[in-house]
């Protein structure tokens, strides 16, 4: 299952861009399922789209009997196709995730990870086929500072809920995440959608006024 | 007239910064007219100069009789050397600017936008040669979340009131506004200045200490 | 003894990062000696090393008798191997330091400079050997604005204290300070665990589980 | 129609609480409908309830054709039992409300005001039978500085939506606003559970565990 | 032992006051174990002292399996001469605290409560014998929106780590917290300092000069 | 001269507010110099009217040669009629100011404080007769932690500059600042004032509506 997935994130990758998706989630009337503007790419080149595995921490002010534990499990526990995606509760000055974790999540098969959160060693995860998605940068280790208390819960990232198991999108506009029961209609439409933007992008190259386009095409 | 005015915005392009600009209005006594600097360039190798042309837009909570009325005239308004600059008073969770309204802007012969708000579609607007400053990103669609209310009236953006007609100027370092009444001097002595500077540069590389430097030149 | 220290800090720059800083600094207790992340590199290629030379600035609201004069003095006495550290005490609408004084601060054999506050210039900034890490950027220049009103005294940068002659080590994830009294114990141990972590790596992309590398290696 | 209300209102104000309130809107799932805690009341023993007269203003930078226009017609149209809901769209630095428009308020027959914004003339106001709610003071006039646009309309307030009708009440804990499709059950309920709660709190007052409480009334 | 600990608070309720405590912690080297000024009292009147009994809660999304269950297991075990220290992790539009947890935590002769977060109830939480401080008021039960993970653990509140146990003392100034291995000698000296004060004072009030006061004196 | 002030300044407490003294200074074209919202009294029943004497403060990380030097420098030249009005640049951790130096203050003939800071000795101020504003409290003494670097030279205080001998106004609406070259005109004038607007809220009172009373007066 996860194998078929992955073909059509690979596919999403490619054709679809978040705003194109949003645009369709609106018909359905989810309206704010973007995460906020703070949360930015590390390569704003690189596109994101997989499945949530969320996970939870917190800032700590002891040191844990098992350090490392759910962090390690986390990671472990990674499929084919997901994305981590993990909020640390409001503390960004250490870095959660940093390249060891990132080539652990990319062994299990994921596509990448969204931090709600600060990351360390960017320059070397720039150079891997891990698009990561953070608020900021913070060289402090995440040891005796911040722990994992759960994951695969729903969790606030970016402002939003996210729950295990539903599509994120992310690339250089933000982050859309897509509800489970309507993601076969939202893909197939925002598929459809990017064609029919082409053509009115045409249009206007071609010289037709806002007013005209609009009143064609219901679309701006 | 307009036609005059970008071969005038092409040599300022060419041969001035917003810091040397700045420069030449603090001696008219015009000392705080940059925006905030939480309003930055999409792509900071660019430089933005034009006339204001300004766009006043709200959050809203129904949906407008007219989706789009006053965004549309807005853009179908815009005249040669025109920058669209425009204020979303505060929300920055929609994407108010974006592809197709770079394209009939760029069609009406605007230089650029300035948006106190987010924009979407950033992967293709790179591309295009229409310079863009904005706080941030969204995939969120401004329909029924954002609506113009009025257009070339006096508008807030960055934190400083821009007038209609205004030049802005806008580069890696920020952007300055040109009050009308002192452009012409400012720009002419900002060209001067420019020459000056290099050579002060120059005896700098060549070891000369800051304070010697001060004593003959009077500038740093 | 500069020169030993140049040549110190080349390897540095060569061979350490602050993730690898700031973890052999856990092991001695000195655990939140990072500057917050607001505070960015102008160029996130570029690594920066040196030791402190603090700068303390605060708006003025009136002129001067001798503007400047601190400013110069500062840049005039830096020496061969030193990082100019400079706070403007919470005033970014200023760009407090530019182009001319990085030529200065070069020329006295500076390796750099960390602004909590903005600079200006920047365009030409990127070009010189010369990395930079501040909060923003603003067009206006310092004189009448802001004021240096002394130096080489302890200051505030980016939330943590930072004294003269403290090891600054600042890269794309952040800016790590090393406390004198134990800045030679740290570079040897964080030389020996890059080494360590090289192997940890491997092992990772090899396909080890994040439960093995940790009991195996004990870090992550 | 207006008459009933107001003894529906002063009878709210005598029993209930917006806390018992929002207990209630949770059996209905309306989760999120409490205005942001920067709002607070101006004289905090008081109790505000009626139906929100929305008003929409803005920051202005030029004097408008007709100041006070339309502030002068939302004051002009208040029936008994409303209560005037505005905001300012996030300008503080004025004072939008003053004792004169709470006099022509009061006259109207309207219960009070909830101000997002500043407020003045403040002393004056503690003296009268008029709640206000404001998010801060500011002694200057909203003439040039502040327009009001629209009334009776959606608005956003307190970081909720607010209809116009609605029934808002306000006291010490916050503001509730309680959507019109379901008011009346929201009231008779919440007159039900006050005096459970009543119950409950004699139970803990005599001695019982916070868990026996729980077990035996499943409310806490 | 806990019945003569509350002799002890009784004293210092009536003799100390948080600023002198911090002159007394500030000769200990302990210079930076205040609470930030965001977190204020219900009651400025009141004077809040006791040992800590850390709660820890977070924002939830879905329904927990035992709602209230660690909140009802913290307020049960609370013993005499303690003061309920909780943080909700920065969420604040909830009211994680209110009457009947304060009349539980009363009648297990709890002296008081300091939350990190917002209260609600507080028309009748001002009437009890029951110092609260918090950050603000929201009218919204905790039910299915926050939680109690664990409880004396150490916690951050007001920007500082709290440990079980250490007494903490507030007033209208803010709260001060007292590491254990000096809060004899703190209390003792506090005591005395006290007595000078008011010597000092009177000499000010008779007119001496500060810089004869401070030369006679050395203190301000 | 002083004496005469003070005279002055008793009939301005008595007779004036800080909203009509803003009402005037807007004819003057001076239209934005009230202090920001986040500055309050300590008793919003106070009012506080006298010439500014400024103090500017800031952090400091080491121990001054001589602590305090300046800051009892500042209070023992203040003369009758004055009121302090400090900046902290930013630091509001520490009590910058409190009773001992309020008596030293008192005793000099000074009227009052404000600081754009915190203060500590609130419950001992609140008996005085001295009217203080400030941002917060704060436990903390300023000893080590804060230094007072000038006095009596152009300050900005809640946002607006302040300089020396300018007449400050504070009441529960916030803080007015009138420039030297205008001060007389502005009293007499709102002196004046007063007296209209007794007529115009009359009118409204009795019934007039907010339409006609604007026709009829011109003011709101």
């Amino acid at each position: 299952m996860f194998k078929d997935d992955n073909k059509l994130f690979e596919l999403m990758k490619e054709k679809l861009y978040s705003a194109v998706i949003c645009d369709i989630m609106d018909e359905y009337g989810v309206r704010d399922n973007t995460m906020s503007l703070d949360i930015r790419p590390l390569d704003s080149q690189k596109t994101l789209v997989g499945r949530a595995f969320t996970v939870f921490a917190v800032e700590i002010h002891e040191k844990p009997k098992e350090p490392y534990k759910l962090v390690i499990e986390s990671v472990d526990n990674l499929r084919p196709g997901e994305v981590l995606v993990a909020t640390t509760n409001g503390l960004d000055k250490v870095g959660f995730w940093g390249e060891l974790l990132s080539h652990g999540a990319l062994n299990r098969g994921a596509r990448g990870a969204i931090i709600d959160g600060s990351i360390r060693d960017a320059w070397k995860l720039t150079d891997m086929d891990f698009p990561i998605f953070m608020k900021g940068f913070n060289p402090l280790d995440s040891k005796g500072r911040i722990e994992v208390l759960d994951y695969q819960i729903p969790i606030k990232c970016g402002g939003i809920v996210v729950k295990p198991g539903e599509i994120v999108f992310g690339d250089i506009d933000g982050i859309a995440v897509i509800p489970q029961e309507i993601e076969e209609e939202v893909i197939k439409k925002a598929l459809e959608k990017v064609e029919g933007e082409n053509r009115v992008r045409e249009e206007i190259i071609d010289g037709m006024s806002m007013k005209e386009v609009f009143s064609k095409y219901g679309i701006l």
